[in-house]
């Protein structure tokens, strides 16, 4: 092999779900097998360098200012989504049980991560809730320990006091769950979050 | 999302190995969970894309006129592998038989394909003939029809009258191979190419 391109199977490598035999095959692909695709890869690589962004309302991907969630007249302003980050916001779009808006956090609180308040966009969401016109905060973050403290915060120190309703994501057995393979935590998660049954 | 984002996914997705999914989580790997990533896959491909070309004496991938193997002065310059493809030169030197050189044809004989002789790299291979010092000639191609058409023309119209041991590499039973899944034509290569016991 050239020095190139194992420069260019490491990097390959370090992409998510890739190893080192799959990160040689791509490289080998765009090589050798079809030399078009590299051009083809660099183009939309650049592409979408240039133009994606973070929307400046929400900080879900974008291109231009507003993101297309943001700018759809038919999604309820009222009620809005809190995520940790994009990719959380995308799998809640595909179970499209969600019709308002987002607010990505860029992280959550973490103490030993060094993650204080001024990291992540609280400042942002605390203008949005001053501009008005949302009636639920919906918090979908995760149930470990740096997500119960971001949650805590948020609706102490943020929302607090603005007549905003504040709410959690459900907490519980998955779809399709089978209660033996289920740890303690979602167990004990599932007990507390017990409904009448109709 | 956005359309730059859905082209660049679409493009991944076309890359060996990578599906649907895995070409969404690798873009938002590149955009959103680790920005220094896509700069970086950006320079990689654009260096490979500019320094690798193949080598001029065999074909292999080369950075500059000649291969590190035609350019390895211990590689025995009188044995020479003939193989279809580069991938195929890959996988015979990660098996660390062969000890010479090679020539890669950049495909086979395949009138059905509109591929000809003249697609080939078969005026290099009969110019490395001229050249002398070449003792043999194995030729590392595969049994399928096309692979027996392009080692029948190699041996009659580009080696025959030179002096030039033709050899082919062996079929058979893959190694840790069971019988019972080993199809009709692998069977029946395994007793054609049958040895004494020693």
């Amino acid at each position: 092999m050239t020095p190139s391109f194992e420069r260019l199977q490491q990097v390959l490598k370090k992409l998510p779900g890739l190893g080192w035999r799959s990160a040689e095959r791509v490289a080998l692909h765009l090589l050798v097998e079809r030399p078009a695709a590299l051009p083809e890869l660099l183009a939309a690589l650049r592409e979408a360098a240039e133009r994606v962004g973070a929307c400046r309302e929400c900080g879900h991907l974008a291109e231009g200012d507003t993101c297309q969630i943001c700018a759809n007249p038919r999604r309820d302003p009222s009620v809005l989504c809190v995520v940790e980050r994009v990719p959380d916001l995308i799998a809640l779009e595909k179970s499209g049980a969600h019709g308002g808006r987002y607010h990505v956090l860029q992280g959550k609180l973490s103490p030993l991560k060094g993650v204080g308040p001024e990291h992540l966009t609280l400042t942002k969401l605390s203008a949005r809730l001053d501009a008005g016109g949302i009636r639920e905060l919906i918090l979908a973050l995760g149930n470990d320990i740096e997500g119960e403290a971001t949650c805590h915060y948020i609706q102490e120190r943020v929302a607090a006091g603005r007549g905003v309703k504040v709410t959690r994501i459900g907490f519980g057995l998955p779809s399709g769950g089978d209660l033996v393979y289920a740890d303690a935590t979602t167990l004990r998660s599932a007990l507390e979050g017990r409904k009448n049954y109709e």
